[in-house]
């Protein structure tokens, strides 16, 4: 049994190394250095170059790094036959949420401006909404979703969600489909994004969402929290709802283009929060185990986990 | 019955709004307007003026407003008879455990780093270690200890806990007393103090301390987080850890004087987080509603809630 790696700009070294760790068996390939296309069984990929995985006649499974699955339709002639495997990590799970929860009290917290009086050694206290007077918004109720949605309830807040499906969550409302958004925007202070990327859901994030957020809350304004992929965003109507009032501000990790160009107006806006698309970092050992955990039972003939539906493209 | 309310520099008139609204038939008193001293049966204080509770025969119980009691010593002859009685206040405990929740989450990611790179364009990923890899101490687990533990806990967080006495919370290791401090220290990697202010904590947060904090984390290195009180810190010691490494970074939000003076180093240190004593304000209609159950048991028969040792002095 052979293991292709192809993860495009990603450390493969450390990826195959901590393979090589768990299972010293195991024989690891590492495209373009195929060897004898037959041998391959399982593939681990991030952007895929297009039609290579369809060389591959005995490959099984591929399994898709991060959580998002956009990244794999950059090769668009992937093998119908063999199933999509989306890689769940409770580590990167948690990290998304360390990243949701913290972003989301920052903005609650109002310390962007209890900064702003640091620099002028300003002691003044502002009015302070409770917890459970601002109402978050989660987009996106998959594995991060759930998991941010749940931890912010927990924190006190008011919490939706938005999916294309209804969830039910205790102690969250579930608003699904196009036709629930508005309702879903107009009970919401803080939007945060964990959407997945796919036909349906490219350049969501735009102006005429931003219209929808709530106006009458107890904080300073709509805030947005985009921590899920940058192409769900229109980045000029970020910074023209900045400018009209439609957002009061925004934390974002990803964008249209990474790394975010150096003339963005982003970089330099005072109420807009910029990290470099870390928000949940992927970690090799523990996926290289849950690969493994899945490979093993696939190999006793259970079936696999996380399985992508190529018609939802999630 | 009468009601009266000592509340020093607080805004007294919303509080007796909010009381008068709760409970029209109540017969409210603002002190020094006591009226016939023998009218009243309970009152509410905050630094309470030297020897005048004592001035009123049939007082029954004293509420002492905010989550610490210190200020009640401002009092130095207090009746030795009456029982003192702390508030508890679920939204201040919610609004605490968002202020630790923040600001352990804010230095465990590094954001202070990516703000400074925000302010440079630069697009640059450091390492992050997840929170199972990072030691949070919480110093003081009463109310809103127990809760930011718990909380923290949640969040991913390796979670010890000092106090008087044991405690037994799951997933949290209980350090006690000063011959466990040491040790629970040692732990740490950020320490964060909710203790009651008394003449066994006064000054504790001092060099010594600093130096016995975690010097083998995977983060920056150690952090002080101080939302207690501000006689808990030694203020110079603090500025002196920062420089000789023994802290990494601090958020303040009390301080031995405040507002904290302008010619402090604190305001412009660029590892030190500034917060007006804000982390976590008392809310007058929870807390009169809170007083108004207690009195309703009280002339029941029934036994007061939260009376406070005046022995340990919280």
């Amino acid at each position: 049994m052979a293991f292709l790696y192809s993860l495009d700009d990603w450390d493969t070294d450390l990826w195959m190394r901590e393979m090589q760790h768990l299972d010293t068996s195991l024989d690891l390939r590492l495209w373009p250095n195929v060897g004898r296309p037959e041998d391959i069984d399982y593939a681990l990929v991030w952007k895929p170059p297009p039609g290579e995985l369809k060389k591959l006649p005995n490959l099984k499974a591929i399994f898709s790094l991060g959580a998002g699955v956009d990244h794999i339709y950059t090769d668009t002639d992937l093998p119908d036959d063999v199933p999509i495997i989306r890689v769940v990590d409770p580590n990167l799970t948690m990290r998304m949420s360390e990243y949701v929860v913290l972003h989301v009290l920052w903005h609650h917290r109002r310390q962007r401006i209890y900064n702003h009086f640091q620099t002028e050694s300003k002691w003044h206290d502002l009015k302070q909404p409770a917890a459970s007077e601002t109402r978050v918004g989660v987009m996106g109720l998959g594995e991060l979703g759930q998991d941010a949605a749940k931890k912010l309830k927990m924190m006190g807040f008011r919490v939706a969600g938005w999916s294309q499906s209804r969830k039910n969550i205790e102690g969250i409302d579930s608003f699904r489909g196009r036709g629930e958004l508005k309702a879903f925007l107009n009970r919401t202070d803080i939007l945060v994004c964990l959407l997945p990327l796919t036909d349906g859901t490219r350049g969501l994030l735009n102006g005429a969402v931003f219209k929808d957020l709530a106006k009458d809350g107890f904080g300073d304004g709509p805030v947005l929290i985009n921590a899920g992929r940058g192409d769900l965003q229109v980045e000029c109507d970020i910074v023209t709802a900045l400018e009209n009032g439609d957002l009061y501000a925004a934390t974002l990790d990803v964008f249209q283009e990474e790394p975010l160009p150096k003339e963005s107006p982003l970089w330099t806006h005072p109420r807009v929060t910029i990290t470099p698309h870390n928000s949940a970092v992927s970690d090799p050992r523990a996926i290289n185990g849950y690969i493994l955990r899945q490979i093993k039972r696939h190999r006793a003939g259970e079936p696999l986990d996380n399985v992508i539906d190529r018609e939802k493209g999630y």
